[in-house]
Formats: structure tokens, C-alpha cells, sequence
């Protein structure tokens, strides 16, 4: 497996272990992992830490020319405050484990450049899956549905 | 003037005050402001602490019913990951202070079903004009440019 996947999805797993969301990303420059996070929404009792944003907040003040060479790894396709975030900082490239259980504006980040690839990945299905169908009501608020 | 873009605008001063970037939020839900926020880079060297983001992060957790009553104020235009934020949780309504500053994705967040609207106010102009002339290399760093 793509270890740096495999390094989101230890994240997400974390994540569960706290009795939060399991969803997890790291971001990687010039081959090197420099952040990781997960979804904080329980334990921090956030609503802006996704996993993507607690791993770039983590990750620190970057120059244009770090995020430039960047890649964000999310183990569930990105919302859109996730994806908003990538488009700020122009983060050239997202890969992401599974886009079944949930899609982010995936289109329109295209469409603005970011090359946006989905991995399919069966271990970050399942466990999104099985999160789902146990918290629905946490996974709703968490992508902004009613319950 | 509007006194939710009056509250904004108090935000961006403390941020300012703080030596941070003038930049203030607040949340309004029926007719009340429920949380302010203001951009918080310097303070906090946050890169995810928009004023936005400090400001729906500090409303805390909250039902889609809540959000779907609510309108965003901000002194400036939102960002790509500020927008996506409001997008995220439906929020239909943002009210901006100005964007000839600074514009974010204006026609996307409109085709997207919110109702967006620019008040084109002279204090929020001259306000980032006087701090992006002082500051433009954190300004650059703020909205994801080089320096």
C-alpha cells in the first residue's frame, strides 16, 4: 500500500480509538510526511478541525513555495472547507482513499487545477462504513446534514 | 451602518490591536450574534484561523437547523477555505464588509445557492488598504501567494 495512505489511515484509526471520527490525512513534501492529523470534532469539540485542516494547522506556517510542492493525503474525499483549504494554498495535488461513503466537490477542484486522485482504497471504506452505520447522527453533524 | 458589520469591523481592530491581521467575523442567528471571531495567523500561528473559521469555530457545535438560520458577516470577501466552510454547512447567507481588497470565490459560492452580499463599506476598505501597504508579505502569506 502507499505508505503515505497507510500513515492517514493509522490517523483515522487513532481518531476511533479517542472515540472520534475516524478520517485521517498527512501532508507530504519532497517525500517526507512534515504533518499528520485527524478528525478532531469530538475530542476538541471542533467544528473546523477535519482531518485536513488539523493536519495543515499542524503542518504550521508554510511558505507559497512549500505548499507548492505538496501533496494532502485524506483517507475520505474532502468536504468543501477541506478542499476550500487545499484551493488557498494551492496544494497542486490531493490523494484520497475512498470517495464512496462521501464526495467533496471533487469536480470543481478539478476544475481549478488540483490533480485529485482517488485511491478506492477497501480498508478506508470499510472503515467509514462501519462508522457510518454505528453514528450516524455524529457523521451528519460532521458533514453538515440534519439529524 | 449595519451593526452585525459594525460588530465585524470591532473584531478586525482587536486583531489589529493584537498586531495580527485586521480581519473580524461574526455569526448571527435570528437576529443575534452568537460568536465573533477575528483572524488569529500571528496570535496563534494558525493557517486555519480566518477570522471566519475563529468565528464558527468559537459558535461551537451546532444543529444544521441552527446554520440554516444564520448569516456570516465578515469584513472581507471569504477565501476558497472560508467560503467552503459556510458552503460545508450550508449557511445561506454571508454579508462582506468589502472585496476590493481581496476577492474569493464569489461566482462559485453564489451558483452554490448562497445569497452574497457586498457592502462595500469605506472603513473596511481603507482598513486592509493601510495594513496590506505596512504588511504585504504577511498578506501574501494570509491568501496562499508568494512572497
Amino acid at each position: 500500500m502507499d505508505p503515505f495512505l497507510e500513515a492517514a489511515i493509522d490517523e483515522a484509526r487513532q481518531g476511533l480509538s479517542e472515540e472520534g471520527i475516524p478520517i485521517g490525512s498527512v501532508l507530504v513534501i519532497d517525500g517526507e510526511i512534515v504533518a499528520r492529523g485527524h478528525n478532531r470534532r469530538i475530542q476538541k469539540g471542533s467544528v473546523i478541525l477535519h482531518a485536513e485542516m488539523d493536519c495543515l494547522e499542524k503542518a504550521g506556517r508554510r511558505t507559497a513555495a512549500d505548499y507548492s510542492r505538496s501533496i494532502l493525503y485524506s483517507t475520505l474525499s474532502p468536504c468543501d472547507m477541506c478542499s476550500g483549504a487545499a484551493l488557498l494554498y494551492k496544494i497542486p495535488k490531493i490523494v484520497v482513499g475512498e470517495n464512496r461513503t462521501f464526495q467533496g466537490p471533487e469536480s470543481y477542484v478539478r476544475s481549478r487545477g488540483v490533480d485529485l486522485e482517488i485511491l478506492d482504497d477497501p480498508d478506508c471504506i470499510a472503515m467509514m462504513q462501519s462508522f457510518i452505520a454505528e453514528r450516524p447522527e455524529l457523521w451528519n453533524e460532521d458533514i453538515g446534514l440534519p439529524n
